[in-house]
């Protein structure tokens, strides 16, 4: 399954939200990570020109919101359901963190619609409505200010879904061209003619020197062009 | 390291922030995730009713926050600066995902603050506040629409800090004494006029050089002994 049908695939449940700002911001949130199936349980204010405003340019999650008035109601037709939940709680499923989850919820939605539902600011979910669900999940904040914004965890647990979506693994392709092997040769041939006749570089005194400028340069994994500037710079210095 | 030593190393650095609603959403994402130092270049508005509401108890972060006028001043003492940045620029040091960023971050406080600096809300980091740091980073979002929050962009990355300090054994090792910003700064300054003496610079003509030259050595991680070689090496050639 490709990354907009594994994220095209995950509601986000927010239940019995007091702030509609959390709302625009959970919009945006999604949007910026790829999803878009947002669920309001019961809702304190929605639509709401607030709600609106913080979306900024994410209207068409909060168009497209569905409205319900039970948790139960939102994950009908759902293969699998998360819970956040900041306390811990006396339950039978043992909770796990967000990145954790986040691949399994990914995974899951390989299945059939998955659901990750988020509590009110203040009260966080019922202990009724953590039991629908199928999983606890924590964000691993800090023991002493575990205050953690609604949109925020929103934000993160929307960016670990994508995360475990793209499973990146590496790092953006390099766009240059790196340099042969042969071309590196010639820059160190160089670079000691033009350290010599400088004076820098005496082979009797400095026999350390070489390994640590291999080491130096080595790491860089030069480019064609690269290895053309400081040859260029050399060529400069040798003349002067 | 323990865990809060390595996350009380990072100094998250707000440039030229116009919304106070922003500063006080990223004081409180910081406290969250357990980091501490705030560092304010030329905040629009600041101290802010706004930013002490959406900082929501996390009232030390801001009261402690440093403000001052140039990023230059926020990175002293710094070993190592990362900047967040959401285009891809020509010539800029390859981009790391957040994820791989946190890491380095992490694994390099062991030796010094490191910074983490975002740009505006709209314009985001001018090229020269991204040449100053030594990593761009980037935060996958949805190619459609990246229009990340600033406060999200600040908790979604103190999050991979914390997750990372939490796991040091998934960042990299660094086993070598980093060159810190000023020293780095100073090469520079003396590669410049060692370059321009010899008469292969010439600002007139190539534009294009320093660029190169800031993404190539930028990507060294230069270590405190390796920018003494190279200097004396500069030395050397501007003797001759």
């Amino acid at each position: 399954m490709n990354l907009d049908n594994a994220l095209g695939r995950v509601r986000v449940v927010l239940s019995r939200t007091s702030h509609p700002g959390n709302i625009g911001a959970a919009a945006r949130a999604m949007k910026t990570m790829g999803l878009s199936q947002l669920v309001l349980v019961a809702p304190q204010s929605f639509p709401d020109p607030v709600a609106t405003a913080r979306a900024a340019g994410a209207d068409d999650i909060l168009a497209n919101a569905r409205v319900v008035e039970t948790l139960a109601e939102a994950l009908e037709g759902t293969v699998f359901a998360a819970a956040l939940t900041a306390r811990r709680r006396e339950m039978a499923v043992p909770m796990k963190w967000a990145r954790e989850a986040a691949g399994e919820l990914v995974s899951l939605a390989g299945h059939g619609d998955v659901a990750l539902v988020f509590g009110n600011e203040t009260k966080g979910l019922s202990n009724e409505d953590v039991a629908l669900c199928h999983m606890p999940v924590k964000v691993p904040v800090s023991e002493s200010y575990s205050s953690l914004n609604l949109g925020a965890a929103v934000q993160v647990l929307c960016y670990e879904l994508r995360m475990a979506a793209l499973d990146p693994g590496a790092a953006p392709a390099v766009e240059f061209e790196p340099a042969t092997h042969e071309q590196i040769e010639g820059f160190y041939a160089h670079l000691d003619r033009a350290i010599t006749a400088s004076g820098f570089f005496n082979p009797e005194n400095s026999k350390r020197l070489w390994p640590r400028l291999r080491r130096l340069f080595g790491r860089i994994r030069l480019e064609k062009d690269e290895v053309n500037i400081l040859r260029g710079m050399l060529s400069a210095f040798e003349k002067k």
